[in-house]
């Protein structure tokens, strides 16, 4: 697959900014301490809107995080239609709430009014993002064309929580201890290990011993870089917030009434592909179900640029193909 | 499966001790702190000599943390064998060492001395039980007349060692912040998830949310529970001696020669099937390999009495049927 047309840093996109009404509170009955969604549109003035959402480590630079889907010519096509990226809440500074995807989805809803956008195309959404997605279909019916949900199910699996879980009192425990940044590696480390397969780990890693006990190995020297390049990525309290959140997640398939594209990898760990058939089977509009093995595991959406480009080709090209609204306005 | 006989802290047997030489130094030119090897001899006072071994958190008390299977009229029959289980070194309150399954084979080659036992029967290990024994009758070849080698292979698989890795950084860390058992507890907990199935726990588990972000969900309430239990079990230091030595953990197939049974499960993460099928092919001398699925990945060895049992008869009753040793001298 051809790179990008321009560095990943300078993916063209412009911010866009909506203020969160005082009123404003999510399920739990909190409140942010944000004042402001941002959002970041990516591509041409004009043509399809299409919603772009990834994984908690996400952000509104879609063209960056996403770059070899998100470009001129790719998957999702800059050429011809615009992407709509946008920050998750809370954000790094920001105290920890307990905050759900149908949360997020309203606080999508508020950027998307500041646009005077009253539809969105297509959503496109990958883990945490693919669950924004869902929402986002129950929620507002009525605002979403089509959806593509990639390595993301109507619920969350016990198994996924018990990861997951253990991950939040690791973060709360090293906060505790006056060392967040530290356990955030630790963390990030850990939550690698269910992002990927064993089978990956087999190929990538040789048993060469360390010379003593309590040393690295050389898999987990890999663990280590990714935990410390993360290390100041997030603070514990957003980590926390939007884990549970991924736990909390909820949502009835007989509710996404608007054409349904669900990808799943057999080798998800986090994400079992029975989670993504049972989606698939239940939702009462289902365009298309992708299902392909990949070693990658959880990360296949970033990874597996021939079968994810395949099924966003599927679900994208038909509003490539037609006049918009703008156009025919 | 009927219950023991007696109520497990009973289970009648004798401690063995043997002195560890003050020469006898580890692989790693370390010397151990403890001046014995501590062993348990259970069953009746002659009989076929059988050595069980089993995970990280087992000890010389085969009866009590295996009571299913080390019992009069169990698959480890000890009204028609001796029995005989060894705690594991370093002790709970030793400082860490690096230390393989071969040392660890060595240890017990003392006790056996000890006991003026040339030869053992057989030996029964799982887990890293199972990899001593492997590393046993690479060592000494002619003391063993037959090993069963359960949820153990001849090397250990990268994916493991990632989730090993990541627990002995979680150790460290909690020991360096001044707070071990809490550590200790935690690393539990991210055990427990890779011991377990995602099978299991979608079918234990439910997914009802807690009130608020970083509180429990029901498989968080389980683990929490089974890390609180563990919390004062080991210290840090003994618990990343025996993880690294499972790592460090590698036997040539070809040098098993004693006739072998290999059980594996299906479901394992930490043991891929895959090793154990090629722990198989590969030995010289296989008698059987029991491959079966199960809902309990790892910790099958300490669930699945049906199939384990039966691999445990097939192995061990040509050893009952057969005059020993002791009767025909």
């Amino acid at each position: 697959m051809a790179s990008p047309n321009w560095p990943i840093d300078e993916a063209p996109g412009r911010d866009v900014r909506a203020a969160i009404p005082e009123d404003f509170r999510l399920e739990s009955g909190e409140r942010l301490a944000a004042a402001e969604v941002i959002g970041r549109l990516h591509g041409p003035d004009h043509g399809p809107l299409i919603v772009i959402a990834g994984g908690i480590s996400s952000d509104r630079f879609a063209g960056r995080w996403w770059s070899w889907a998100v470009r001129a010519g790719g998957p999702v096509d800059l050429n011809r239609a615009r992407a709509l990226g946008f920050d998750l809440l809370p954000g790094r500074d920001d105290p920890g709430v307990t905050i759900t995807t149908a949360d997020q989805a309203r606080l999508l809803a508020l950027l998307l009014d500041e646009l005077e956008e009253p539809i969105v195309d297509a959503f496109v959404g990958a883990s945490y993002g693919g669950c924004i997605g869902l929402a986002f279909a129950a929620a507002f019916p009525e605002r979403i064309g089509a959806l593509v949900a990639i390595s993301a199910a109507h619920r969350s699996h016990p198994a996924a929580t018990a990861w997951r879980g253990v991950q939040r009192r690791l973060l709360a425990f090293a906060r505790d201890c006056g060392r967040e940044a530290e356990g955030v590696a630790l963390a990030r480390e850990l939550a690698m290990t269910s992002y990927r397969t064993a089978e990956e780990f087999g190929l990538r890693f040789g048993p060469t011993p360390p010379r003593a006990a309590g040393e690295p190995y050389p898999v987990c020297d890999y663990l280590i870089a990714r935990g410390a390049a993360y290390a100041e990525a997030t603070s514990a309290a957003r980590w926390i917030a939007l884990s549970d959140s991924l736990d909390r997640h909820a949502v009835a398939p007989g509710a996404i009434r608007c054409p349904l594209t669900v990808v799943g990898f057999t080798s998800d760990r986090l994400v079992p592909i029975e989670d993504s058939r049972e989606l698939a089977e239940r939702a009462p509009n289902l365009r298309a179900f992708f299902e392909a093995p990949s070693i990658f595991g959880h990360d296949a959406f970033l990874k597996e640029r021939e079968q994810v480009g395949r099924a966003l080709h599927d679900a994208l090209t038909p509003l490539y193909a037609t006049p918009q609204r703008e156009i025919a306005a």
